[in-house]
């Protein structure tokens, strides 16, 4: 058999572990699947003392994950995370030197991912990150080498464990966003701090990465429009179900002409369709090709096994030489993406209105809909009570998003619309 | 750009045509992707003369495709099918030569992948059979590679689309299998000898695909246990709707202790699961690994454009140099699977009885039950009519198989309950 295939880890939190683990509990068969054994020879983390369920005695320690390039290594696997810093020094340094380079740090990609290809390309060294998209999905994988023969049209995916996860206990429940949201902190499905997932930045960065995969375009975060779950009411997400949808967060990336539309926001999707199926942690990410029509790949989203399975996957295909394109063609050409207005694509909306029940109200809102050439599809009205607000929700036919906004806007002036009436975009799949 | 990657198809079907087309349209993606371009150099298909939609002129043709091997060519792609003759031979002079192999044939590779797998990494030549299971879903990929790094412990997958088309319009229209066969035949979902399909044989083909790559054991299509569709009743569907489920015929391969069990047959799956979801001719593939945990993979199983895109995707990967084990593990570690019975499998079950409506019936079905120890969950009876018979449908708590199967022998002795009962297991997902 080969010469063993020797890796460092950078970062021993959860992820790090399990790479660990995964890596001595399936040693004999990951070496016949390699081709040669895969050994960890390094590695770095703040806390030495610290008990990780793991014996990591016999690596070499290094304190300064950043040194870790200096280790005689072919494999450096990032599980530090963040945007810049360490992470960022220790990408463009170990790919420098040639050495192979897989990470989970979504948020490293999403921002510096071209200038990175464009290193480890330049200097034949593999750039892997199965473990930043969609977890234990092999969805990089999918898109960059399973549907390679198709121009892809489409790639929409539930993106976030944590906000799918609030979203399902929300309506299995009942219950508002704030209560859920607190026990999903006490459950450790969220963090402590959880603007991050629940006001939709880890998705966008997630899609920013799948964007550039599916369409041949640099990464570009900045282009992306994001909406998070935190306005997501349990109002919505009952007349969600009468209306025979449910809401999930998606983030959506479409060709539209020669333009590339993409946005992270809570939907509406159909209850019935597999994509509407897919509840709590899971993830799920859905494409259109020419050729093949739709796949769609369902899986858990986070956690130790399932991003450690991936990062391990990452590091089965280096160790037996599979050296591919970071975003599946050359970094040269990558093209700058043409980025559509969102406005101008057609689809239905969701709209609900916080309205005073007197006389009127519907005639108002319904001349305001057709001054914007809006036509209704489904109109639902919760309660009756004509002394306190009530819920109207309506569903529209296919419109542009802007004449949806405009109507919003009319609403704005009437005098019996109460708060900001909020919209939703209806996905068909 | 390095030397042309050149190609001889074997076979002009729908499917040959599909990747003529597909190399075509996409020429230029493709070679960035593959590194290198990739060129359609000799074709063979019965009749040249044929309207195929497409401009075979300018490639070399060859009447017996068998010499294919002869041609100057880096890659026979081979669409002919069948379990020997041609398909046979040309895999086996193609990888004796050291020229890659890429087929679309279940048949071929259920029978004499082993052999094969040998004759291929013997010479180093590439052998490759994505659109061999599940059409458009890059399973084999997401197996062999995406889930490299688990133990995995079961494969389950809706693997026939002719069969799920078929259950899909039982349920929606309330017909029959027969009257929906039919139809199926006139749109051309069904071939006009059905059996191949219907029958559970081209599922189990694929199965034993999966079941050698997920658990890295010889294929050995004689093993397998294979039930079709062809006994499903409208009285079934029906009765599955009502108890929260849905009828799929799946493909299933499961670790036991040491064994492997696996069988084709149809199920019951839970109408609300992401497996229920799944309609129509779409396949479906769900993975269990040890550290990913549970893995969903839908898409179209069948038609030019899902298959072909499969077999170029194969093609592009070998265009780049990537050669993988046959069966993730080089043949030589392949072991002799301990195939298990499947009597040993506990799950819940239904079962369908015919009886006469007559007082006591069900207390001899019950006493029955009771002597083989098999508790039940629900029951449901089908009207009332004291004259004719009359259908009642159980679901079973946990339970092996083979204590249902006492049970049915025993209804059998029952003067009261009329025809075989049916049995069909529930799976949970």
């Amino acid at each position: 058999m080969s010469q063993p295939y020797r890796i460092a880890l950078a970062g021993l939190g959860t992820v790090g572990v399990g790479v660990a683990k995964i890596l001595k509990a399936h040693a004999e068969a990951i070496a016949r699947k390699a081709g040669r054994p895969i050994e960890v020879v390094a590695v770095s983390a703040r806390d030495k003392s610290r008990n990780r369920g793991f014996d990591f005695s016999d690596v070499t320690w290094v304190e300064d994950a950043s040194t870790l390039v200096n280790e005689d290594v072919d494999c450096i696997v990032e599980m530090i995370g963040g945007e810049g810093g360490v992470a960022k020094t220790l990408a463009e340094s170990s790919l420098a030197k040639g050495l192979d380079f897989v990470t989970a740090n979504k948020a490293l990609l999403a921002h510096h991912g071209y200038e990175l290809a464009k290193v480890a390309e330049g200097n034949n060294a593999g750039l892997m990150y199965e473990a930043a998209v969609a977890g234990g999905i092999p969805v990089i994988k999918a898109i960059r080498e399973g549907y390679a023969a198709n121009d892809i049209g489409a790639v929409y995916g539930i993106l976030n464990g944590t906000c799918n996860y609030i979203l399902t206990e929300m309506r299995k429940s009942g219950r508002d966003f704030k209560s859920v949201l607190a026990d999903a902190q006490k459950l450790g499905y969220a963090e402590a701090d959880p603007a991050f997932d629940i006001e939709g930045t880890d998705a966008a960065h997630k899609l920013c990465l799948l964007t550039a995969l599916a369409f041949g375009v640099k990464p570009d975060f900045k282009k992306l429009a994001v909406k998070g779950i935190t306005n997501v009411t349990s109002v919505d997400i009952e007349f969600a179900r009468q209306l025979g949808y449910r809401i999930k967060l998606l983030g959506m990336a479409r060709k539209e002409g020669n333009a590339i539309v993409q946005s992270v926001e809570p939907c509406m999707v159909p209850r019935k369709s597999t994509m509407g199926a897919v509840d709590g942690v899971f993830n799920a990410v859905y494409i259109e090709g020419d050729f093949v029509d739709t796949g769609l790949l369902v899986g858990r989203g986070a956690g130790e096994g399932p991003t450690a399975s991936a990062v391990v996957a990452d590091i089965i295909d280096l160790a037996r030489g599979t050296k591919l394109p970071v975003f599946g063609v050359p970094y040269s050409d990558l093209k700058e993406a043409n980025w559509g207005r969102r406005g101008k694509v057609e689809s239905q909306f969701y709209l609900h209105l916080r309205v005073m029940d007197k006389p009127g109200v519907l005639a108002d809102v319904s001349a305001t809909l057709r001054d914007c050439d809006v036509s209704i599809e489904a109109m639902l009205q919760q309660g009756r009570d004509p002394n306190n607000p009530v819920s109207i929700v309506m569903t529209t036919h296919e419109v542009q998003q802007k004449q949806v906004e405009e109507a919003l806007e009319g609403f704005a002036n009437l005098e019996r619309v109460l708060e900001k009436p909020s919209m939703m975009r209806i996905e068909d799949f």
